[in-house]
């Protein structure tokens, strides 16, 4: 799994560049050519989701600062919120050290769930007590 | 894709509960047994870092309270911090929607990512200008 790419640059100094395209061109894809994808609230900073891109799907989203996952179960672009109009738009882009997880922070419009809640991470374990906790609203 | 388990109690109310063992036992796991977990600084709530688990690994974090993840590289258990003392503490751990990713908000100890940056989401894209640019100083 070690990446040579990104094990090369990794002692860059703050505020050095990399080109983009070798950047993207380089990074690690699953055997399905897809990466997860954190997106992150930028105001509040909660985590809202984990998605999937494949190369065009960030492309897009680069380009049109709409966030545009791979939709696995539909084998299909999947704009965020074209159908709820609960879009998110991409405030930032950053891939992690080994070039194989991308985080994006966003400007969420409504819940960024599908049940209506903020967050689809709503399920919160309580060990001790050997059970999980509905956490928020349905909007 | 579509996870029925978790389907059937997405509308419960706020605070209202499931058995944490059932929850255990539907979770949607990769074809390595794996599921990707997501680790947020709980006080900074900055994204630390993405990295995978398979179900010991989630029993041993929740028993101990120590990241403890799986490495796909050296196909062992990995709990954080054990070689470079940078431990991250369980705060809290939560599951998504639809079962297939995990969210860790954790107490971390020194930087999280093993170029001695607090994050490993450290290479932000600049679109326009068609580069990545460093973020943060190795410590």
């Amino acid at each position: 799994m070690i990446n040579t790419f990104f094990q090369a640059i990794e002692n860059k100094a703050n505020q050095s560049t990399v080109d983009l395209k070798a950047i993207l061109k380089n990074m690690s894809l699953n055997s399905d050519g897809l990466i997860p994808v954190i997106t992150q609230d930028a105001n509040s900073k909660d985590v809202l989701m984990m998605a999937w891109m494949n190369k065009p799907a960030i492309q897009k989203t680069l380009d049109t600062q709409r966030m545009t996952y791979w939709s696995r179960s539909r084998q299909s672009y999947w704009v965020k919120g074209e159908t709820s109009g609960n879009t998110q738009q991409l405030v930032s882009m950053s891939l992690d050290c080994d070039g194989d997880a991308l985080l994006c922070l966003v400007k969420q419009i409504g819940g960024a769930c599908h049940t209506g809640r903020n967050t689809c991470f709503y399920l919160a374990f309580d060990h001790k007590n050997e059970r999980a906790i509905i956490q928020g609203n349905q909007q």
